[in-house]
Formats: C-alpha cells, structure tokens, sequence
C-alpha cells in the first residue's frame, strides 16, 4: 500500500511544508505510511473487482467501532451498470461514480432497530432523538473509512462522495431503503488509472487543527502559510486558487449547499426528526 | 499490529461463525488483518506515549478524506491528569479515560471556516444548515478513525467514547471550545493491559448490514443467530444477554439517552442550528 515510507517525505507530502516540528513513528508493516499517503482517486480503469475484494471492504468496515456495539448502519453495494449511473446522476452527476466498478452507499440505519423493538411490542421512541442521528451517521462514517483503508491496502484506489445527500430522498426510494434510514456518505472504489495518477493533498498545518489541551484560534500565519501550499498544489493540478476563497465560498452562504440546506426536514420525513 | 493473519480465523472472530459464504483478500503487509483484528480496549497499563506517537495520530487523522477539502474539524489532546480526570467525569465517569495516558477529542468545528469568513466582511449564513453540521461531523469520524487505525497498527489500544455528548455545553466550556463547534466523539489510547486483554467482538452477518444493489429487510433468522453468537460471546466475557435485548433497550424509549436526548436544542444555541 504505501509507495512512499521515509517519514520525511510523507509529512512534506502531507503538509506541503518540511513539517520539521513533527516527528513520526512508523509500523514496519507500512499502515501508518498507507494512511498519511491517502489521496483521492476519481480516475478508474475498467479493470472489475473481484467479489473477495467486495466481501473484504464490508467486513473491514464490519470491524470498526460501533456505539454500544448497535451497528445502526448498513451498506448498499452497486456494481450494476444502469443503477450505478441512475445513483450517479442524483449524486451531483459525477462521471467518476460511473467509471468505477463499485460504489457503496453507506446508510444511517435505524430501521432494523425499530423492526426489533416493534417486532417486540415494544416503542422505538429512542429514534426520535438527534443523537439518534448523530450515532448512526457517526458509525456509517466510520465504517466507510475502514472500507476506505482497506481498499487502499490493497491497492485500490477510493474517493468519498457527500452528494449521495443532494437527493437523500430520490436516492433512498432507488435503493429502497426504509422508513428511519438515510444515504450517508457514498465511496466510488476501483483500480486507479495509472494514466491520470492522483497527488497526496496538503493539509493544514498540524498545529491549526490540534489543540493540546484547550481550544486555541488558527494564527493569521499558519492560515496564510497553508493558503499558499495549497494554491501551489492546485496549480500543479492546473487548477487556481488557494484555501481561504474556497473556505468562504462554502461558508457565506446557503447557496453554496446545492439543496443540502433541506436536508433536516428530510431527514425529519424520513423518520429521523430534529427532536 | 495482526496477530492472526489467516482468513478463516479472522472470519470466525468477527463474525462469531464461520462465515463461510466469505471470502478475504489480505494485503501482504497485514493492514486488512489488523481492521478485522479490532477490538476496543478500556484496559491501559501505565506506559506513558511518545510526543512523536500523538504526532502521528494527528497526521493520520488529518490524512483521512475531508468534504471539499474544508478540514472543519478540530481535535483537543489531553494529557494532563487532572484535565483528563475533569474530561472523565462529564464523559460517563469511565474510569479508563483517566488510564489512558492520552484522551483525544474530536470536535466539529465551523468556528475556523466562520471566522475566515467574517474576517473578509462576509457572512457566514451557510453553516447555519443542519448538512453543515453533518460534513463537520462525518469529517470528525472519519480522522477519529484513521487515529484509532494508526494507534492499533503501532500495538496500542483504543476507544471510542460516544459519551463526550453527555454534556456537551460543559465540555466545550472545559475545552475552551468556540461557538460553532461541539465535541463529536472522544478517543482513549494507550497500551492495553496485558493482564486484562480484550478480545474482538463478533459483528452482525454480513448478509444483514450488506445490501446488495437494493436494501432487504434482515431475515429473523440471521438475527437469532447473531443473538446467541453474541450471547456466548459475553458469556466468555462474564457478562449476560444477547443481541436483540440490547437493541429494544436502546430503542424503545427516550431514556436510554443519559441526557443526549437535549442534544438539539444544546446544538442550536452552539451556533449549529437545525435549519
């Protein structure tokens, strides 16, 4: 999994800077240089995976962490043609979700709880709650990284997509989940064409997003410091602009959304209200 | 970080059977082993950690996949002990959280990208959404687990700790935490306790969580076999009871919440409303 193992390397690859307040300690086995050498793959070839590889990304992601062991989530696993580009075109009609081979929706699932509850005759009042939500998004969130980590591992390349939310609604009623679940995060996975490599992006300095034992604001500097080694990495990419104009465009106002801004009531008809 | 690197018997651990309808494919360098060898460790011995180990937690956090490449996440690192043991109390009074030598919380954070935003006169009306919220929070998740990832593959334990939501107000007011930001979930990390070892938990049958190209309902079958998998499984560990009576009791009515049920209302007046 991981091409590149010197520590110097990784962190300059990952910071866009030397790092040199940084030291790192690496596993032999090279999981660690694996994660910090993460970058997202849109580019697919048409090579399929095999069906060990597929059993092997749910069971990884079966392996992380669930609260209180509930395991309130679920996978759709789409590898039909057809259907992958039906998902595609209500999820920001991204190619990249066509040219893979395989595309999990990963879902907040409380349906099977209730099913349990109701099935008892008992209530499944528990739901009604924002933690509810919260528990169930949390734990399809991870889940979808250990099937990211996994699929990295094996040399497979892997790339979240947020929009499987743009029509949370649409998307639920093709896939047929139930009453009291909702689309997550989506991860396209497939082999990466060598032809179109994808680079390791820069990330903030260490230091802005790390407090060490209380809250501390980002300094103007380390803000400015990581704008810059971001515009050079887009550049490198043939794109323009650096970090803090994408930052404020996200951020200003709600159009920058693109119909997310519904998503609480949604999710409220969905049967996870905002109790 | 894999002990057991054998299909069949990392198959058996985590799904409490033999799963013989699986098949795996392990990467040579045992990243897959070590996910399926997971399990949550509340037993630490007191080994303190390396400032170059929290170094590497933190870059593999930030390694993992962020929507639009926003980072709005923040993670507080705790060492000191009496921090640690303030931190304990509001978070469950786990005794393992004042063991662990290091304590991490993930936090959901619009405060940066706000500031940024305000800082150029512009308003910063977009994460008054409840999808922000999410991105911010599946961000969080998503770098808690590269962290535990990167802890397991260096021999160390860990644990997620959904209960930093108990109360979340104090929290943020113990951690210096700003508006537009809440504590998503907490990790522990540490060397397990040789004298106490955890054992790895079995998961539901992939049949149940896994959905192939459309959702099914889990059969009653597949439950009940889950249900006694996991009986015998907290049988070995001293403990009682199955699968299905943990779920009713977490479903079935608002108290199972410990007080997360005020999560809302807590969240809207941090500056994340439910828009």
């Amino acid at each position: 999994m991981a091409e590149v193992t010197d520590s110097g390397t990784l962190l300059r690859d990952r910071y866009g800077s030397d790092a040199d307040d940084l030291a790192l300690h690496l596993d032999e086995a090279g999981t660690i240089a694996g994660l910090l050498g993460h970058r997202s793959v849109r580019a697919f070839d048409s090579r399929p995976l095999a069906p060990a590889t597929v059993d092997t990304l749910i069971a990884a992601a079966q392996s992380a962490s669930t609260s209180s062991n509930l395991q309130s989530w679920s996978v759709v696993v789409i590898r039909d043609e057809s259907r992958k580009s039906e998902v595609a075109a209500l999820a920001g009609d991204q190619q990249f979700i066509r040219d893979a081979p395989l595309f999990l929706v990963f879902v907040a699932d409380w349906a099977r709880g209730a099913a349990i509850s109701r099935g008892r005759g008992e209530a499944a009042e528990g739901i009604d709650y924002f933690d509810s939500t919260l528990v169930a998004t949390i734990d399809a969130a991870i889940a979808a990284q250990n099937a990211v980590v996994a699929a990295e591992s094996l040399g497979l390349g892997a790339v979240f997509v947020g929009a499987v939310r743009n029509h949370p609604d649409e998307l639920a009623a093709l896939l047929g989940l139930p009453h009291a679940s909702y689309p997550v995060v989506g991860v396209a996975v497939g082999w990466p064409d060598e032809h179109r490599p994808a680079r390791v992006k820069p990330r903030l300095p260490q230091s802005v997003v790390r407090h060490d034992e209380s809250y501390a604001a980002a300094s103007d500097d380390d803000l400015a410091v990581y704008d810059e080694a971001l515009r050079l990495f887009n550049q490198s990419q043939g794109r323009t602009g650096g970090w803090l104009d994408a930052v404020v465009a996200r951020v200003r106002s709600r159009s920058a959304l693109h119909g997310r801004e519904r998503l609480r009531g949604i999710l409220s008809s969905r049967g996870l209200p905002s109790s």
